[in-house]
């Protein structure tokens, strides 16, 4: 495997053996109050459980550890406003190299934090795509550092794909998965490992309504980049990749857009009902889950929390704004 | 086993057998970022995801199911402003029988809305532990139901002291056990299942300042009565119960009294790296962890989270007001 081509399921194998000595066996946690609000069987992975707060160090460590010695010396850089950046931090220090992560203005200051408490050399620079990529170009450049792109790498793909390996062995018999959707790097190894070893058992993406770049670029059968992202999903407002909007489109991904006002009160139900202090994005899926309730009467579904950073502080700005 | 002698260990292990088929092994979850605070490895026992949000449940299951058939029938009765009335109807739902919850006024709104939503029976009354009393001997005289005890009863400090027998098989080698003390009743349970399975380890109460009866009580050799509860924490307001009292002493429990800014702290601390919502009680715990950061230095820690029915309007108020 390169780190552009699409991983297998023999990659996403490899690297959950890659990743074993480091990583969680997150937890699989249910709710009977949530079960009653979708009328289904809901089964949770947690990933705001994972080593960092969140799945994004399934793909690093999985990148870090794919590395040579050689390589490996020169350290890794990525650029990141959140989890992807404190993960590769994160992995970088179980092997003992330098991760140099180029943070956009603006970021969450949990996440942040995080990026340095993991040791992480921040590099700041302005928030656009383009300010982002030349400041990583710039630190590549000194310094010979790997680039571990957050989801355009079949690396990452390849490790956050053993999600759906650890959910299949911990819930049998699903019917349906449900993951968020930003870049898609979960999404692509998702849909891989799902495709492989439940065939026939749909993967569902949910997307912010508000950064639905990739439900817009299924619908019009080519990807969308003009989406300027307005949600509280600070996790979610990259655009799809393009490796990662054709997996999704290879697998026949279905996109589930939801709004903001759907996402917080489905927050708000988590933190309630299922304990968790999972972030925004995290609750897209749940929010997805409760509008497609039809379809859903009486399955078995498994659904992706994928982090847990989000910022106290703002946190009865966005609770108490709904109630459901 | 009666209802008012201390419960054995075989009298635990009976429970742990008759609850198994309602309640939840919950899991215990680490934060390397919370033990390098500590100074020692953290296990936390997190019984906010016990069925019901707290590990009321396991007691009041016992409980419900150590009944007869012909007592069974005329129901179960109880006095709780939240998490134990909560817990015994649920309990008493898995055996199809009434569930009567005297309710002081004042209660927290997300406890009441678990005991209704469980199916109890409410039966409002004034906020003295009188008027707590008056009301459920009124009920128990119309119905024949039977006084479940929130701690001063044997059937639910055996069923509370199924936490330890989980936690002593979840982690090996543990040096000491914090739990929170209230009314003790799971403190008792947790020291007669600790002294029989791992003597030697201590068991160590966390109480709020503001509600120290039990450490007033262990400090004069005479059970304190008199202190009128001024804490955040409203699952620990309950004075300590007679017989509870009598084995935190036999069992040489150390009280640990921790005050409401040092649990706010712990409690956004637990919100921020254990991603779990719990519920300030649940708090004291990892609050009297970091006093005693000295005694703890290298040890290994089991600290028991007793639930996350928390108020999320409140929170803010909550949370804003500490920084660790």
């Amino acid at each position: 495997m390169d780190n552009l081509t699409s991983p297998t399921l023999a990659d996403i194998r490899a690297a959950a053996a890659r990743i074993a000595p480091y990583a969680r066996v997150t937890p699989v946690l249910t709710a009977s109050a949530l079960d009653a609000r979708v009328g289904a069987s809901l089964f949770f992975k947690c990933e705001d459980l994972q080593l960092g707060g969140a799945f994004k160090f399934r793909g690093a460590c999985n990148a870090v550890w794919s590395l040579s010695d050689a390589e490996a010396r020169r350290g890794v850089v990525t650029h990141s406003s959140g989890n992807h950046g404190a993960a590769l931090a994160l992995a970088a220090k179980t092997r003992g190299i330098p991760a140099h992560i180029v943070v956009p203005e603006g970021a969450v200051a949990a996440k942040l934090a995080n990026i340095e408490r993991a040791g992480g050399i921040i590099h700041r620079c302005a928030p656009t795509q383009a300010a982002r990529e030349a400041e990583c170009a710039k630190v590549q450049q000194a310094t010979g550092a790997t680039l571990v792109h957050p989801y355009a790498d079949a690396r990452v793909m390849a490790g956050q794909g053993t999600v759906v390996l650890e959910l299949l062995r911990q819930v049998p018999g699903l019917d349906v998965v449900l993951v968020p959707v930003g870049g898609g790097g979960l999404a692509s190894g998702c849909a891989i490992a799902l495709a492989a070893l439940a065939p026939g058992v749909p993967l569902w993406g949910a997307e912010p309504a508000g950064a639905d770049d990739a439900w817009q670029s299924l619908q019009r059968g080519e990807r969308v980049t003009g989406v300027q992202p307005d949600t509280i999903c600070d996790g979610l407002r990259a655009t799809i990749g393009v490796p990662n909007l054709a997996l999704l489109r290879e697998h026949r991904v279905e996109v589930i857009p939801v709004d903001d006002a759907a996402i917080l009160s489905a927050m708000r139900l988590l933190w309630a009902e299922l304990k968790q202090t999972i972030e925004p994005s995290s609750a897209t899926v749940l929010a997805a889950a409760l509008a497609q309730r039809g379809r859903l009467a009486g399955k078995r579904v498994g659904l992706v929390l994928t982090g847990g950073n989000v910022d106290l502080d703002a946190v009865q700005a966005l609770l108490t704004r709904v109630r459901p």
